[in-house]
């Protein structure tokens, strides 16, 4: 018989809105903090209160379902109140990177077309560099943490905490449709302009649940009550990985550290007993060398690491001083969290070099997460360790698009599955593991090679200061490898010959494919680089080739 | 600016269906044991293939989405497949409750269309009795735990293991969309016939996430990797509650017990270390008592506890036994889990006696469950641990309706929220504990009185051996409570003034309220009970009033 049930009817169908991840907390924890630096300390029913009245505030700034209101701003309780507020009014929330140039500023927030502009008093400077030329904000708002926002010409509506204290107490937040879009921010490539990616309501809180239900299963590096939260990775950059969205969700006191600096972290995990943070690999090293830092005691500081490889040394000091480090994986697109590298119990028994080796990996697929490691035409490759092939994506928190960009899009989603553009192995256990970035990987006789692992090798060499590998086009083999090779200053540049000799080496220990002694050596000068010191690959292969 | 992006394309929205609860953990954890008595033991790896092999032989009995796929049979690893195989073809699961007559089963069957029906050989006595009158089944197959069903006059398609091996290896189960109907099973209440409730992929998705989120995260009785499940609330009823999805998610280790024997269960706790479980009161005291269990070192042993309110007595010896216990909430129309009763450290740290007081409520919302305690026209009251009024709720995983009820439906969905018939207050901090049953609670000049609350009370005076109490309708107070008294036997009946004095002690000591004293008495030989053994407050309305 056919399934003769009518659809629900809509009362009963009940949106997954981020609403709904507030009012779980605030019933059962309301006493809980909400910290921010030394300056400020409330509960979570304080929250609550100003995600009304700031709802408030904006909606007598005009701001309506469907306006976007744009943010800029340290990591503050300001900025949590805002990740609500705003979607919560079915406005969009535009998290702008402050890290971008005056103009790209000023391009992100004529495309994202803001209403409205909460600006921290930091800020003013830059804004007042581009005011004459943003077409779209109909009013600004000054954030400051003492209230003085300083010397400026901006005309503002109001400074934050003056415009929530005159807001009612209650805002009337509507019904929304659970595909609404909450929030939206840009990417930055090597190459081009920003680029927007935004997420619905349904996305963030399934985002929530599905890298919740990773975090709070897991045998180490969980995230559960109990525990205390600070994020290391700025509101801006993908909704800080969704982790504030989480802590709010588990009801844990939450810490916001404001503007990075090393000595105000270390001061906040001490004094305030934080547990679990997320950072890049760069501040990790940067708060491991911090002067005096020695002295804090990390041991009970949880550490989720992304953005970019982490690389095994780091990781071993990290486990040295007690921390205990786990690398996550996923990108702006992907709201971000895919997978992360979590030990299991007999890993967790056995050495640091061992458990550095697993922590340090891509990670394994959180549940909901449809992850594949494909060759061509999207065939799944065997997860044996060794076949690598691109990562494409399904899961039910991935960006729909690039914000106005249809063919960026459709590119990005070709064949109904993400591309990441990373390319990767997998291995019976699940773990996956990035050896290049797609574009980078060069193509010799149908198999792919990771120029990251072939540069790695060619690094170890004695004589060789910096390398770095492009694919040079080759009629016989598709692509051959060429090394561009900077010599150690004083020695002689390492010629062809020796390289291979130590290449080989590697071939025959299985560490690389024979695909590398294909390899071709070019001594250089320098490797050209990006401004964030990147190895700078297009600009290589257009000098080069 | 108006939200101006286009809609997701569908290929980009990914859906909540059940087939991705099952990719992330047989990738993680392929070797995972599922163990069923001490008859199998298979993996996780074996369990995809097997949920694999079971679509193939349905398909092959003509077995198409929509169609509806009734089972009966024991917990076993059989249930747990055909919880995956059924719905991820499209196809509706019927778990039918092998405890209702045969009548009631035939019913059902009729009802819910079933299309082929899966049964185990204890049950073919049963089915013998109805089969001439079942008009919807094309096929029945006869699940055995040793091959041979025994002797029986039904024609079966063929046996369960004999149709899996027979079956291809993979089945290509489709692409879903998320409301999709996945099961279907019917409640019973006190009159009239069972009413069928259904539950989509969607709402099965959310909440194995919700609950799994809030028993993960919790600082006791938790539910995480490395746990060992064993279910003994049956699969035919709510899904055991929806753990072995959760469990299934979690990629942990699962016991299945079948029939439910004390021994058995405690052999399996004992040999196989579980460590999850969820019961009704009846089966904990039963397990608590058997003969022989205090040999079972029960102190890794986390149980969940529904279906009827704890005693706080049973609460203790459970506590001092080493069972970490606790109470959660839910009904046949929210899929269950609603709350679940968690203590926060600082309770863990108090005596016994206070733990039991919180364990044994009826608990805290989970995350996405909009939980009120409503008076007149849905108006929520204080959570002051005092005002009553009914539970409804909204959460993103309840039943549209009863199946082919539109009326009864409506009832359920006034006013646009679910309405749980249950009678409760909320504290401050959140829990919820249910007093009453609506339709027996009395309501005294306006004020609502616990039907329940009451008979505790009296039940406490020496003279009583049995009490009910209903509402008698009052041109005054709108309703009085009337008390039926039985005495213990060789004392008179207690009259109204001892049981007034008895009452007016509680009053003053806050525990009921004033309207108590509005308490009428009268002697009656007998409680009138259902055929369960519950208090028949219908029959006794008839009667009395």
């Amino acid at each position: 018989m056919l399934n003769d049930t009518a659809p629900s009817a809509p009362a009963r169908r009940d949106g997954l809105t981020i609403r709904r991840l507030l009012e779980s907390p605030v019933a059962r924890d309301p006493a809980q903090e909400i910290v921010y630096r030394d300056l400020r300390r409330h509960t979570y029913a304080d929250l609550e209160q100003r995600i009304h009245r700031l709802a408030g505030a904006l909606a007598a700034l005009g701001v309506k379902p469907g306006d976007t209101v744009g943010v800029m701003d340290w990591d503050s309780h300001r900025y949590l109140e805002a990740f609500f507020a705003v979607p919560m009014m079915g406005a969009v929330l535009h998290t702008i990177n402050v890290r971008l140039s005056p103009e790209q500023i000023l391009y992100t927030i004529e495309h994202a077309g803001d209403d409205v502009l909460l600006v921290h008093s930091d800020f003013l400077p830059v804004l007042e560099t581009i005011r004459g030329r943003i077409d779209t904000v109909r009013a600004f708002v000054v954030l400051t943490d003492d209230g003085a926002p300083g010397s400026h010409t901006v005309r503002f509506a109001g400074e934050y905490e003056a415009l929530l204290a005159a807001a009612p107490e209650r805002f009337p937040f509507p019904e929304l449709d659970e595909d609404t879009r909450a929030t939206t921010f840009y990417t930055t490539g090597t190459t081009g302009l920003p680029k927007g990616v935004w997420f619905t309501h349904r996305q963030l809180v399934l985002h929530t649940l599905g890298t919740l239900a990773t975090l709070a299963t897991a045998h180490h590096a969980s995230f559960r009550r109990g525990d205390v939260y600070m994020p290391i990775t700025p509101m801006f950059h993908v909704h800080a990985w969704g982790l504030p969205y989480i802590a709010t969700a588990l009801g844990v006191k939450q810490v916001y550290p404001g503007r990075y600096a090393p000595d105000v972290l270390l001061g906040l995990i001490a004094r305030e007993g934080v547990t679990f943070s997320h950072c890049v690999p760069t501040i990790l090293h940067m708060l491991l060398r911090t002067p005096g830092g020695e002295a804090v005691d990390l041991s009970r500081w949880k550490v989720l690491v992304g953005g970019a490889a982490l690389p095994k040394p780091l990781a071993l000091a990290a486990l040295a001083r007690g921390i205990d480090v786990v690398v996550g994986y996923g990108m702006s697109e992907t709201c971000p969290v895919l997978t992360i590298a979590h030990l299991d119990p007999a890993d967790l028994a056995g050495p640091a070099e061992a458990q550095a080796e697993l922590r340090t990996r891509t990670g394994r697929a959180l549940p909901l997460v449809d992850l594949r490691v494909v060759g061509d035409e999207l065939a799944e490759l065997p997860a044996d360790g060794r076949a690598t092939g691109e990562i494409v994506v399904r899961a039910p928190w991935l960006t729909a698009g690039y914000l106005k960009e249809e063919k960026a899009s459709e590119k990005l989603w070709e064949g109904g599955v993400l591309h990441t553009g990373d390319v990767a192995w997998r291995d019976a256990r699940g773990y996956v593991k990035i050896v290049d970035r797609r574009k980078d990987v060069i193509k010799v006789g149908g198999e792919w090679v990771s120029s990251l692992e072939l540069e790695d090798v060619l690094a170890a060499h004695p004589a060789v200061a910096e390398v770095a590998v492009i694919g040079r086009p080759d009629p016989k083999w598709g692509e051959r490898p060429l090394a561009l090779v900077v010599a150690r200053a004083g020695d002689p540049a390492p010629d062809e010959r020796t390289l291979h000799a130590h290449v080989k080496g590697y071939v025959e220990k299985g560490v690389l494919g024979r695909q590398a002694l294909l390899l071709e050596v070019k001594g250089v000068d320098a490797i050209d680089r990006t401004s964030v010191g990147k190895v700078n690959k297009r600009a290589l292969r257009e000098k080069h080739l």
